[in-house]
């Protein structure tokens, strides 16, 4: 049996108990972690610091540097999320319907936890309490998988929440960290059958091929996002530059915000300076096709077919003027991830068109992409966002982590 | 591009058009189908005897041409079920939510097809109708690849359907036929990403075991089924015996019938006999551990480890004496593969335990297995039975054949 595998079976025994323990229960072992995060922050600090010292010794990038870091005020951040988590509504036990059958069997369909679920992630240490308090609060198993620049961070974390756990009464290994980083063990883990029910990747679109590609259980696949803002013909033009403005330069590293712009050809000449406008005080690099030239001048960069295909994740928006909506939502339909997409518009049936024809896990009318996110959606706190038409699609929260059962209350019937 | 590509991209096309079709359209179009049907019935029964007279030729046995055949009646059999999709609420355009966000957003989550559906099934034709009809309903084109054995019959009926979905106005490549029934064909389906969004497997566990080995697209896993029967200590015996009886003895063959009696050893000596008169009755061959032995005599094959593994789907029975609820359960976790599982008990608390601690798509208290079944559930009708976790589990209706969007209504929101 090898590393992982002996793992899977621990995580598959605590799970059991997990499933049944009370949301009662469940709590008060995130409340321990969070007290025991607060008691070791000095461990963990340490900890940090030498993955931040491996890290500048390897010459890795200040964004990457940046997002690795933990300080105390992250600590606290990290111990108020496990506060809000706390507060959420346990999922398990809901049941979605129930009714009794003209035979007299009461027939119920009850959410139960999924199992045994793995995560793989890249560098921020953040994401390893976060993601574990989901999976505990739904009351699944979980096993972390983490890059290999935070593996001392992960490692005191993960260490203090196994504490934490058996100190409340819950198993420690209700939470468990693949210690070993390199690429053989994500491979691993991704066909670990029977221990693993639940395979859910976060990180660059590497990793999700990767996944998609190698895995044999069950993935929910999360993140790529090349989103569109269409401005059509009837469109409030500030509104438009607003929202384009908003959906590209508030966050352009995230998955929600927008890497392409179509505009309307009736309403180019209007629209594109004023939107060049907004982006020029970010610096944005235009990239536009043969008509934005026309309107922008020189100063706008061919676009290339390339463009089109490419999530930026940086102050770089791809811009066409189109013929009309249909040409719009072809555009999309060809280029997007099915992730965000919206249309602004002052046109009902257009609006209306836009909603049902275009294919993504969240489509707007007037509002930016960015909204894209488990917390705006009221669903309270998100492991990802699926980009998957099965199981959950869009933003995921606790519910979104759970199976069901169908549960039958009978006396005695038999079915000939 | 391989001829499943061109279907492939062709069902893509189909299935954008099918995605806005209204509920009415597509009940228009089943009712065409089901009308051709009737009337090309002499055309459909000529491709049947062919099928029949190959099989014939290929000496296959009598269970397997019985399924394979198609009659007047059964081709009755099919337009009704065809009448009973019109009937079935459509499950698109259904808000499982909507609210109002504190920033004035409106979001709600809509119900949507999840586009192109391949199924890959085994010998019977009236499987092809009837999955065919619940992918139109629910707005999905489907691809669908039948077994050699019925490849003429899968023609006849495709041809039909595809002429019926033209007459009345629906793209023909709303259903599709794969015409090449050698393995290669349905590797290549289950490697199909960006032309398949949804693989459903009918058919013996070889046949799932293969997809969910070789699938690159989402895989819904429908079957296996190794039920297990519990006598409880306290259960009422004369309704254990009629459960049991019925659970193994009314359709053997299925995935919802008991593979497996669990008896408490309290009651062993007076329920195994009493059991066994009414099992003798359909001549089940009992496969029993030492202690069933004990009580039931030498009649009884002792049961070796594969027994409690193997799905019979006959008449035959493994019987174990347990210890305790405990055992029981331990003994459905080792063995079960998470389908349905029954205890028959007076005990309230039993029975709350073993609903809450046996993980399986249907646990019942004190009514045979054999109703896990969409009809029998209040869903309407079914496409197949899940036994995984994610998306669907337990019988699939409909609704299980959609996926979701987040539809959000703004008057210019941002998000900084």
């Amino acid at each position: 049996m090898t590393t992982l595998e002996m793992q899977g079976l621990a995580a598959r025994a605590a799970s059991r108990v997990l499933a049944s323990a009370s949301t009662k229960q469940k709590n008060s072992s995130l409340e321990a972690i969070s007290q025991k995060l607060d008691e070791q922050r000095t461990d963990i600090l340490s900890a940090n610091a030498l993955d931040m010292g491996n890290a500048k010794n390897a010459g890795i990038k200040q964004s990457l540097m940046d997002r690795l870091l933990l300080t105390d005020a992250r600590i606290d951040g990290i111990i108020a999320s496990l506060r809000e988590v706390v507060m959420l509504n346990d999922p398990c036990g809901e049941f979605i319907s129930m009714s009794e059958r003209p035979n007299g069997l009461r027939i119920g369909q009850k959410r139960v936890p999924i199992g045994v679920i793995g995560i793989i992630f890249e560098a921020r240490p953040n994401v390893t309490v976060d993601a574990a308090a989901l999976c505990l609060k739904s009351g699944n198993a979980v096993i972390l998988r983490g890059g290999k620049e935070a593996i001392n961070s992960n490692m005191a974390l993960v260490s203090v929440m196994r504490d934490a756990l058996e100190n409340s009464g819950l198993p420690r290994d209700c939470v468990a960290l693949v210690s070993d980083t390199g690429r053989e063990s994500a491979n691993e883990m991704m066909r670990l059958r029977g221990y693993i029910d639940l395979l859910i990747p976060r990180g660059g679109i590497g990793l999700i091929r990767s996944v998609v590609e190698n895995a044999r259980v069950p993935v929910l696949e999360t993140g790529a996002g090349n989103c569109h803002v269409y401005v059509d013909g009837s469109a409030d033009l500030d509104m438009a530059a607003a929202i384009i403005e908003n959906a590209r330069c508030s966050r352009p590293s995230v998955c929600n915000s927008a890497e392409t712009l179509l505009v309307h050809q009736a309403v180019a000449q209007k629209f594109l300076p004023k939107a060049k406008a907004l982006l020029d005080e970010w610096n944005v690099e235009i990239r536009g096709d043969g008509n934005t030239r026309k309107v922008l001048g020189d100063c706008v960069v061919p676009a290339t077919e390339a463009d089109y295909e490419t999530e930026f994740n940086d102050f770089i928006l791809a811009v066409r003027v189109v013929e009309d909506l249909d040409e719009a939502v072809e555009h999309i339909t060809k280029y997007g991830t099915g992730h965000s997409e919206c249309i602004v518009t002052s046109d009902y049936f257009n609006a209306q068109r836009f909603l049902d024809e275009v294919d993504a896990a969240a489509v707007y009318v007037n509002a930016s992409t960015r909204f894209t996110d488990g917390g705006e959606f009221g669903l309270g706190a998100e492991i990802g966002i699926s980009t998957q038409k099965l199981h959950a699609r869009g933003p995921m929260g606790l519910r979104e982590l759970t199976s069901s059962k169908f549960v039958v209350y009978g006396d005695g019937q038999v079915r000939w």
